[in-house]
């Protein structure tokens, strides 16, 4: 099981250690081919093209994509119109931060599988759920 | 010529008076589908699914898309996602703000057209440049 997981860089960096839990809690299912989204190291080294064709390869192999969209991100939100193009389950997983909730875009969308949490703790309860259809 | 104009909204609605300029130099080459984005007011009377299916119907039936993706948003950075395989023309126009730039996903997109802008009538010129061919 090849997992794509998506969460902000450029846009923001505030949820990067709760995406190194996120992360670490979906190694227990498969593979995440996107683990540097966990640490506050920018990538400098490569082009933004080489960046996004690396992004997109991956998203092509991935068999799910995980999206964490509490915080806005283009990104995030362009990963997730290409990956229901090419027909990938995404799930996304989002808090509402004082009365602010996630783009209509995402929670309108009907190809997604949207799950509102308040701690890290109930995320990994939706994604065990997920993965191996027990609590 | 139908133009679907994109801008954050729950991201953040710190350039909305300018997508209300850009709306207004749009309106010289075509209908603008989207003319509600150059405005502050949320629509609160629509479900999150009835705005996404609006939105997807509009974007289906553009002639081209203009983003304006300096303010990172999961909407804007979906709608070029999903443009994208639609085969639709995307424009895209950013700020670099304190030294930080726009996402690599969009600047690294070989589908899109970017252009860096510093002020209101640069962005105009080049809005103008390619819908005429004029400076």
């Amino acid at each position: 099981m090849k997992i794509y997981f998506s969460g902000s860089i450029r846009g923001g960096q505030q949820d990067t250690d709760l995406y190194h839990e996120l992360i670490k809690a979906l190694k227990q299912y498969g593979t995440v081919l996107t683990e540097h989204i966990g640490s506050k190291k920018i990538d400098t080294n490569s082009s933004d093209q080489e960046i996004h064709d690396r992004d997109m390869k991956w998203v092509r192999e991935s068999d799910i994509v995980i999206a964490e969209v509490t915080v806005p991100s283009l990104g995030v939100g362009y990963e997730i119109g290409r990956a229901i193009h090419l027909k990938k389950p995404i799930i996304c997983l989002y808090r509402s931060i004082n009365g602010k909730t996630t783009s209509a875009m995402i929670r309108g969308c009907s190809d997604l599988q949207c799950f509102e949490y308040a701690e890290l703790n109930d995320a990994k309860t939706i994604l065990k759920k997920f993965f191996t259809g027990n609590q």
